[in-house]
């Protein structure tokens, strides 16, 4: 069984209303010197298999068609 | 200017209902041999400063404070 990692987060330049959020949030609760937070997500796989070759492949199909909107947001693959 | 990242996931054993859902989503668009799919949250912070072991530890605070809810929830942070 072959595990990986996606890590998607939004492209430079692209607004991250919720991050702001959770800054003033910090910044309230205390914490100063905040410069940014920005949110993102990660999806944690499990698939059948050893090939890590096809499972990246098919990984990377995934965050095209559903995982990541490549339009706002970028993605990386990590096979553990 | 210190960069760092937190991933929090659930913890193993909590359900994931949004995961089941991708990967369902997944399967349906064709992608077989998904055993699990389970989503977290990435956040990227920046802060102020050169001293990492204090920026290491303010930043522990914030996720045992409000960036993860560790009743169910890990985190690790990641220094960059």
């Amino acid at each position: 069984m072959i595990k990986a990692r996606v890590t998607v987060t939004l492209k430079n330049g692209v607004l991250d209303p919720q991050g702001k959020a959770i800054e003033g949030a910090l910044t309230g609760l205390g914490f100063n010197g905040l410069e940014g937070v920005r949110q993102g997500k990660v999806f944690d796989l499990e698939i059948n298999g050893d090939n890590k070759t096809a499972a990246g492949k098919d990984i990377e199909a995934m965050c095209e068609k559903l995982l990541a909107n490549t339009v706002i947001e970028d993605y990386s693959i990590e096979i553990l």
